[in-house]
């Protein structure tokens, strides 16, 4: 690759002849690593003119490069970096004095903190992965993807995919999820109710931004999905945790002057418990009583592999006082990003200014590849697959689980992709999942799921969708021997 | 298409017998256009064990329906909805009764409403679009894309494409943009001073979020991009616009006091005035003195065609003061939504906690397929074609200009895509650019770029990003002609 000559700049501080200015800037190049070995230097011509100086001066530093083995000429293609320059370990752009900037007094509003853990992004190289949410690349129909994105990326398909479209969404994306997407969880929506998000993650920071404030109160699930718990707390909202039991949330649990309840009626995260269909009826009556809008996040309903699964809460709310979210990424890959979100008219409306002011929309071409592979069926087919693969390694588990003894505390009646276990008091899973991680075993511990400041200890989550299910049984044995070598 | 047993519910307050309801729930489905002419039925046992009823009673309902034409059957193979059935003319789901939410209360934070005009998105149906920032198919280079988007979407990317980066970036994009893109701009930053924005936007926005609320102050320049100043206002800061001259922003025009600095020194947008090296150092100086920090939005500085670009004010930022704005968007197209911000480590760790509860990464595809097409050099390729291009129709705009001796208030010196135009005192751009739309004629009007009740209404942006030449000096013919016609 040749290095552009608008790369070079001389330092405006810098010492010394030109000459000698020319000879450093371009070895201060090669020594940290912005040019490496084989890379074509722009000629002496070129070089001269961008940087404004006689031809002969640039010559005259080559040749000193040369000399020094920093350069080797071929001839009349030109110079290039030489196979014996001094190579960098890794590029390390040269060090700089500390700021001038206080930044504790500049960034007036931290997002670092929170309850929201980090996990190993390299978990493919472990053994015995039970983790959650992440994609199983032989599950994934990788080449009806690739065949609609290149579909998308089709001269057809180019205004969708380059326009800057303001604050609008993919309409192909939007008619497929009114018309097929939303009908099978219950719920009827015009475009003008739907608003595209990058995944649900960002549906519900849409709606915690336009709903929550300092004098404003948030009921949330307990435990919970850490994320959210951390947006809604980043809002200054006062933050109501409600233990769930094994129907969900509890609708007399939900006090007075709530504004807003953030709710996982078709599998709560993490315990997967269903809601039933009385308990929505009396959590949305709740709700209508104290006047609080409900947040719906409708994850994983996809997964529903031994029970179809139930509408959602919004297919019964009667006064546009639920907001649904659904989400793309989960069924088909994390990285994707792509998820939509449902409500009233008013607050879709505001929803997409705030998104227009945050990003504009989401990119073009995703919309329109999704819309492709959902229009032509592959979405379906590949949930089919899925699911059936998740329904062999959920037996899997639940065979080595019984087999060692393990206490299951939640598992979805409908299906999903992992199971919520306890362990016996007082053992410490997030120690231990420590532990199991050093022999190749991931596991979630349970902790981070809780609010407050006397989290249970003791909980953790085994999930099934990227496990192979010949290593289920064998990975379970270790956690069984951990927990009992703890205990 | 089969229409999936799925999307069938009955609606739990429905009326009459098992197999009215069911009939009525295809039936709207019809009415609705969510089922169309020729979309399969579940068959009759798929669909009563789904709803749980008797086989006969699905049986006895379809007949009815196909007594009535909505359906027909073909034999062995099933239901269809009848190409007798009604159409309606678009899909339209069931009205709703009004919510029993008082949206006006339950939305704490506004982002309708604001300066940020809407702008046509069928321009291209118009024979004379004077219009900014908006892709050329022509000069785009398709093909290269097309073939990076694919080796993106190859197996051996496919953990880039799929996994779930929490809040990281793809390692690749970010090399490259520290290697190759930021030198151009005489930039130098380590890998955690660089975070993937989707576009220039949303790294604005991060900025804003972060440094400004209610008790902060922020300077911007004016006039100055209308959706900048719309996201400044949102934060609550004191928003403190001031009038820029044909330099750029004036130094001495910052108040003690300031937080933050808005600034687009290589092309100021609108009016195009590049920031010459003195002012530069004297506003860093200014920033310095006074404690505030600059966040310098560096775009378009790829289309220099006329000279190269000066470094950016971050090359001169000694102290970690700056935080860089840059962006692939524009110069590849709007609706690819990346760009990047370059900050010192502490500020890039907050912004990336921030994006991470916002909306997780930038699609990993997307990353990739930009990486790719960066590194096989076919930006640099597709930056000297347009810039080409550009050039012609910048000479084709100054000559018309000059012809129909209309006033030039702002021209790059660089080059750029735009001419920010000053008309007679007393002409109303607005007005008359809603009467050239009319004539297929798209110009900018000014006063949106403008802060403040008293905005000038003479000034109009004249962009030649998306005009074909030959368009050119009839289309400014016609601008001319309408400024006379008025004055």
């Amino acid at each position: 690759m040749a290095i552009p000559v608008e790369t070079l700049f001389l330092s405006p501080d810098g010492q010394g002849t030109l000459q000698a200015r020319i000879q450093q800037m371009v070895a201060e190049g090669i020594l940290s690593g912005r040019f490496r070995r084989g890379e074509k230097l722009p000629s002496s011509r070129k070089l001269a003119a961008h940087l404004g100086v006689s031809r002969i001066t640039v010559t005259l530093a080559y040749t000193e490069l040369l000399a020094n083995d920093y350069l080797i000429s071929r001839g009349r293609s030109g110079y290039y970096v030489s196979d014996g320059a001094p190579v960098p370990p890794v590029y390390t752009p040269p060090e700089r004095g500390p700021d001038g900037v206080s930044w504790d007094r500049a960034i007036i509003r931290r997002f670092t903190g929170g309850d929201t853990p980090r996990k190993p992004l390299d978990w493919q190289s472990y053994r015995y992965p039970f983790i959650y949410g992440q994609p199983d690349a032989a599950l994934f129909d990788h080449s009806n993807w690739r065949l609609c994105a290149l579909r998308a990326l089709g001269q057809k398909d180019f205004t969708a995919l380059t326009a800057d479209l303001y604050d609008a969404d993919d309409p192909m994306l939007v008619d497929f999820i009114a018309r097929h997407t939303l009908p099978r969880r219950g719920i009827v929506a015009r475009p003008d109710e739907i608003l595209i998000t990058m995944g649900a993650q960002n549906a519900l920071w849409l709606a915690a931004q336009l709903l929550l404030s300092e004098n404003r109160r948030a009921v949330i699930e307990n435990p919970c999905y850490y994320a959210l718990r951390d947006m809604v707390t980043q809002t200054g909202a006062t933050v109501l945790p409600r233990m769930v039991d094994g129907d969900g949330l509890p609708p007399d649990r939900v006090p007075e002057g709530t504004d807003v309840i953030f709710t996982t009626p078709s599998h709560q995260c993490p315990t997967t418990a269903t809601m039933p269909r009385d308990r929505r009826l009396s959590l949305l009556r709740r709700a209508r009583r104290i006047g609080a809008l409900v947040v719906e996040d409708d994850y994983e309903f996809e997964m529903s592999f031994l029970a179809p699964p139930s509408p959602a809460l919004k297919s019964l709310d009667r006064d546009g006082r639920v907001i649904y979210v659904g989400s793309f990424s989960k069924p088909l890959f994390p990285g994707l990003r792509l998820g939509y979100m449902v409500g009233s008219e008013p607050f879709i409306r505001e929803a997409r200014a705030l998104r227009a002011g945050m990003l504009r929309h989401p990119p073009g071409h995703i919309q329109r590849t999704a819309a492709h592979f959902l229009s032509l069926g592959h979405y379906d087919a590949q949930i089919r697959r899925m699911a059936r693969t998740l329904h062999g390694r959920r037996q899997a588990v639940e065979a080595a689980v019984a087999e060692h003894g393990l206490t299951i505390a939640g598992r979805g009646v409908y299906g999903g992709s992992s199971l919520w276990m306890r362990a016996p008091e007082g053992t410490d899973m997030s120690r231990l999942s420590d532990d199991l991680r050093r022999a190749s075993v991931l596991i979630e511990p349970g902790a981070p799921f809780f609010a407050g400041p006397d989290r249970p200890h003791n909980y953790f989550r085994l999930g099934y969708s990227s496990i192979p299910r010949d290593r289920i049984a064998p990975g379970i044995a270790r956690i069984a021997a951990a927990i009992a070598a703890n205990s």
